[in-house]
């Protein structure tokens, strides 16, 4: 079998993530390793943790990494607060939401859920109703469900779920760095991310945050391995269901203890420390205020083409915008634009699931690519496709209304 | 906070993995991502493929990653195979052989062992009579546990479990590529491996196969998710205990229906890749030839300096030698000749686990590691480092003998 090295084309990727790397969190993956207990690691680990802190926008100590995929960081988090028969409920906005019942069902919750239109996000009272009526142990939400580009408000329903002594787990994959988040003022339990949308970097990666109660439930449930248990080390609660995505045995790992558990995804680290590096650099907020600039100019450009806009715009993510696919287009038009974006373009622009497959474009503007000349560059594309197509489109139309917004 | 970006000092990693990466390994890391959908990348994880099937010395078709360390995929391989209450067995010459039995057991699992002396590798005669026993549904069995650096003989094994109809799991991470390994002639169900040992790469992808028989069993089990289900996916079977390690699901998304599961950790896959890519251009045979050949090398050498060494060396892996601590050394004596390898030559030798802790050093010569230069380095400063320690070393002795190795 003759294969050659890894040679990609080159492309701008304009879709709900992932999204084109920042270069520096690229380099900084091919850095050379150290071992696994060398004083470099530890200290990368420790330092990892605290730019974390600064990206959740928390004093939590625990703030670390699962070695994973964004899923890896859900499941981590609901396997380790969720035993099974306890009720979990979930406010559904968007196929994410769905993804959070799933995960939790297979931790064996009773899963409850609510849902809303998608399109739409929920009220702070339905949540209140459905927190009365279910009384779970734990509410899962999602901040920004990209299937549908609604960004869920957090902040009374994490009033809610202190009043009511409830746990608020929250997956803030596609959210985080590009819109405001606060995991203490919000009073969020365990929050979870990954690297592949405003963070800037590769899938693979996935911080998490944990807050002292959440961290006293985990450790409630807290079995060391036997291989490596000393007289000390007594079990308690019922065991966690995962050995890999166990956070009680992730926290000794990243804690003083350094207890030996996975062999931590070096290259993987060095690029979430990057990722994080960078985002304290511009100040997290500068980097929220750039998504929102960067989102405002493709959602006006995209309106400046004519194209209809999916969803409650006032409560649609910086990072993400869903775009109607013309009707003059025609059934698999919407799938016939997007790949002439990419062959002709190297554009790469997002379809859509569930109800929304077929009807809308999502376009990202997030971490490296949250960017003006990435921006004028996919509308101005975007408006050659299009009117090639047959779609009559104002020339100009899209890149002059995103130069609108920048002026 | 002020953090600089990432710069690792030179470190030569001679232990039991992680190791040092091959340089092209983290080149491929740097490559620009490509979408999840797209041709390059369903091209890129096809290749991926059939690179680990050279590696695996398999036909199977189930071929693939898992997204996270090589834990990840030995508890996929086992939460997809496992049901509550099933029988696992799991012969245990080391840690390694713990840990499945740990994760077997949080599988739900009703877990045998059998145990034989760490530094000794089990007679089929033994296996046999404990499967004849316990009659188990799976058989979980590491093949090189670093923690005695005994690699355990498969091909008996192999034969016994399909005799007695059972399914055997073999965790193939500290072997594979650099010791014989054969998927199929030795009938292994599922095996797994990671990329920090012989396979030259960074921890956080794990190489997977499954046997058309272990397909069958684990797709017994399949469920599709909610959210991206059609009527003609039909649930089956007791629903497999974590979404993200469900192999069902991984098998949908590498398949040719290519089903959004988690977004595959592109640089995790070309680094994969590159590792295999790399393995098949030397040749797999070839490759465990070098293991072996400076294996042998650094086993002499450490023995030319008067070292006495652990283990059955007729069953020792060929990537890896425990080296007994000089009594002259003392109580600390060990882990002072491990920081002073290190501060003072940028070298690392591993300490030990459980019974052999304070009693060897782990010397590793595997992936890129596996080299004349770094076996005559590492054995250079051990001298060095021995003789200012108290230790009586013959001088050169230690090069001299692998030297003769090699010529």
């Amino acid at each position: 079998m003759s294969i050659d090295e890894i040679a990609p084309p080159p492309r701008l990727l304009m879709g709900p993530g992932p999204i084109s790397v920042d270069p520096r969190v690229l380099r900084a993956m091919a850095a050379p390793l150290v071992g696994q207990f060398d004083p470099f690691m530890t200290t990368t680990m420790n330092e990892t943790m605290a730019l974390y802190r600064e990206v959740f926008a928390t004093g939590n100590e625990q703030t670390f990494l699962v070695d994973g995929t964004a899923r890896a960081g859900i499941e981590a988090a609901l396997v380790s607060l969720v035993e099974p028969g306890d009720r979990v409920l979930v406010p559904v906005f968007g196929r994410f939401g769905h993804l959070l019942a799933e995960i939790a069902g297979r931790c064996g919750a009773e899963v409850h859920t609510i849902e809303v239109p998608w399109g739409r996000v929920f009220a702070p009272e339905q949540v209140a109703a459905a927190i009365e009526e279910v009384r779970p142990k734990v509410l899962a939400c999602v901040q920004g469900d990209t299937s549908t580009t609604m960004c869920q408000p957090l902040a009374e329903i994490g009033a809610l779920c202190r009043e009511h002594d409830v746990l608020l787990y929250c997956d803030a994959t596609a959210s985080l760095g590009g819109n405001e988040f606060r995991a203490d003022s919000w009073r969020l339990d365990i929050a979870t991310a990954g690297l592949q949308k405003c963070l800037g970097g590769p899938s693979g990666s996935a911080p998490i945050t944990l807050s002292p109660r959440a961290v006293e439930i985990v450790n409630g449930r807290r079995h060391v391995e036997a291989g490596i248990r000393e007289a000390s080390d007594e079990a308690r609660g019922r065991v966690i269901g995962s050995n890999y995505l166990d956070l009680a045995m992730l926290m000794d790992y990243w804690g003083p203890r350094r207890l030996n558990h996975h062999t931590e995804a070096t290259s993987m680290l060095y690029a979430a420390r990057e990722c994080a590096r960078l985002l304290a650099a511009e100040g997290i907020d500068a980097a929220v205020e750039r998504h929102a600039l960067h989102g405002r100019a493709m959602l006006e450009g995209v309106q400046g083409l004519g194209l209809g806009v999916f969803g409650d715009l006032a409560h649609k993510m910086n990072n993400v915008v869903a775009v109607e696919i013309p009707e003059a287009l025609g059934a698999a038009g919407g799938d016939a634009v997007r790949g002439r974006m990419l062959d002709d373009f190297g554009i790469e622009i997002g379809t859509s699931f569930g109800p929304l497959h077929g009807k809308v474009w999502r376009i990202g503007t997030m971490g490296f690519n949250a960017r003006k000349d990435a921006v004028l560059t996919t509308l101005a594309a975007l408006e050659q496709v299009l009117r090639s197509s047959g779609v009559a489109v104002p020339a100009g139309g899209g890149v002059e209304a995103a130069l609108a917004v920048y002026r």
